[in-house]
């Protein structure tokens, strides 16, 4: 017998046939003497429609309300998935975030997980019942109902499986796994087996939808071992956690594209000690998440900073900086939408040489010319123009040779 | 400066537009400085959908579920008015039941309100704000989710009034006000400026459709007097409340026609001391409500029993009295779908003498025959066919002079 959580997406459970199949699923898990603790997401495209009908009565609606109004969403599934169950003749009882005891700090939309009580759950799963948990959701202090914000039903069960002990934690999605590249746009790109958290850390950074990264992260923090996979089928999926075993062999694990990126670049802005400190502090004020950092120092005492931030912000973006630029009587914003970044990752590469000369003479042998450049311990992203990003994932993942199985 | 509690039913919040429409006359009676706490029912249509997926999945959902399930659409509708008043300029929060402190019994789909901890409530109408609570649901001990049944979001209204000793309540609905009659049904009905808990009672628990019993009971008990009118139009509507002014003069006050009734006969049962109370037992057990009750000695000690129920329910009273007719080794039950219960209601009729008589002579003229009677203080019922109700309800409106003002 094992612990089991299992995270079901909206498209698992898009409709009414969907969510029978997901109760099947679970039951034959359950039928095997498994304790089990199914974390859902709304029906896919439900958040959406409540987006619009709030959208449609005001532009920037609350984001209390927002969190009342899509903690609705999970809210539905959970009883029909509970209810599913019953049909199936299996004992089954649904939780939202706040009966399950997920205490988030008060960052309305966005809210951090704090504490999880898990006695109630505990006592349900001793009762021999499946609980069904509302993803996506949480109860802060003053009892407000908050939710996590992208992705956030995922870190639902992998903060649940921590807090439960669980043996296993199962993330079910409508791919079967995590690839070399998204197979949608290079062909050939293979299922990896295995992957370790900081690689797949950095392919979600990346732009590898199949999941976020705070939900990677922390999974690695709290050493949850999970296993992606998909819920349309029973192929085995990838295994993520800390040590993989052919970390020694493989140089570049794959390619990821991320097209939902801006550039934004200052320029004009005093080259003294602190801009570059008062500038992301108001970023971050904002809770915009920035990602590549270039600075340039420019002649006469003024900077450049160049970097990315996910394409959705980049107005929030240039508004959060207008204080700033008024105190320094002084500052303009260019942003540019028309980029992708691409990145290549892998754990082997940081005692490989010539990773990035290869990246580097595969975008010059297509002529796509670099904006910016990052680096990390197992990863090396460029700014290109997006309409050649795909073009440029194919061929890099050729020079890798990721076709090849690791 | 008063404090009014404001309910809007399904149909008045039932699209976007139609809640921004329910914002503007909140934001109209908070202008006028007034303390406003406004429940909402969820959208029409949005509690059958949510009931129809449920039943695709399970011919008899767990009830558990069910509150689970149902308690989102209200706790869309409020955040979506929130979020109105918002767009207004108007500051406002949302509560579910549960932050509201509505505390209910155990009892699943039909809970009956505890207690309300008005606290939260009172902090934020101190701090300016409009308050909007999802009517129909609260809470229990144990932190479930329960609903209150059909109703329901009239019910919290009433008694958030009560609690909150607000000045007046307000009952929005898609008509405006109580008439004589069903204004479909008999084209001359009219408006009452005024009626009575006691006669609202038994035009309610005759099948006008304003209003359940049991908010108007609840409104008695705490002598809340709230008045009904419509979200579609600016028309005062009817005040109810314990003493109207008219009450000498007026014989009959309104004729209701009841179509949702079912008429169960059972009989070969036992004629000896106990028999009712054990078959009305088992209905009460199975959360039955039992409505006109007629018991015939039979001969040979053999008795029969006739009562009228909710037509959703007559078949759940002929299997909740299975085990009672198999401790006896005997009973029959004969269930009658097609009848309806006609009624004529007025606090003036029980000093009155006649009434009677006129209803009963009014049917005999039209040929229609009584299958059932059953009189209180202050109203007089018959079960006749259905068919023919609609017809009987003209004639008796006519008889009684309704279409003349009292």
């Amino acid at each position: 017998m094992a612990r089991i959580v299992q995270k079901y997406g909206g498209t698992s459970v898009g409709d009414i046939e969907r969510i029978k199949k997901v109760a099947e699923r679970i039951k034959a898990a359950r039928d095997e003497g498994n304790e089990l603790v199914v974390v859902v997401s709304a029906r896919s495209g439900v958040t959406n429609e409540l987006i619009a009908r709030a959208k449609a009565i005001h532009e920037h609606p609350s984001e209390r309300e927002m969190d009342m109004l899509l903690a609705t969403g999970e809210q539905e599934t959970i009883a029909l998935t509970a209810i599913a169950l019953h049909a199936l003749a299996v004992q089954a009882v649904s939780y939202t975030g706040a009966q399950a005891g997920i205490f988030t700090d008060a960052a309305h939309t966005k809210a951090k997980i704090k504490t999880i009580n898990a006695r109630p759950i505990e006592r349900d799963l001793k009762a021999g019942k499946v609980v069904i948990v509302a993803g996506f959701q949480g109860i802060n202090e003053e009892g407000q109902i908050t939710t996590l914000g992208r992705g956030g039903s995922d870190l639902t069960a992998i903060a649940l499986a921590a807090a439960l002990q669980a043996d296993k934690c199962e993330v079910y999605t409508d791919v079967d796994g995590v690839y070399t590249a998204d197979p949608r746009v290079v062909r050939d790109a293979r299922k990896l087996a295995e992957i370790s958290y900081d690689e797949m850390l950095e392919l979600a950074s990346s732009g590898s939808k199949v999941m976020q990264s705070r939900s990677v992260e922390f999974a690695k923090k709290y050493n949850v071992v999970f296993e992606v996979r998909s819920s349309f089928n029973h192929n085995p999926g990838t295994l993520v956690k800390e040590e993989v075993s052919y970390m020694e062999q493989v140089v570049v694990r794959g390619v990821a594209v991320d097209k939902d990126q801006a550039k934004v670049v200052i320029s004009n802005i005093p080259d003294i000690p602190g801009t570059a400190a008062k500038v992301f502090r108001a970023l971050a004020d904002a809770n915009i998440i920035v990602d590549m950092i270039v600075q340039n120092i420019g002649r006469h005492g003024v900077a450049n900073l160049t970097f990315t931030v996910p394409q959705g912000d980049s107005h929030r973006a240039q508004k959060a900086l207008e204080p700033v630029f008024a105190e320094w009587g002084g500052g303009e914003v260019a942003i540019d939408d028309r980029i992708a970044k691409l990145s290549v990752v892998g754990v082997g590469m940081k005692t490989h040489s010539g990773v990035a000369a290869t990246l580097f003479q595969t975008l010059a042998n297509l002529g796509v010319n670099i904006e910016l450049i990052s680096t990390s311990e197992i990863k090396i992203s460029v700014v290109i123009e997006s309409a050649r990003a795909d073009e440029a994932a194919r061929a890099a993942h050729a020079a890798y040779g990721l076709e090849k199985a690791g």
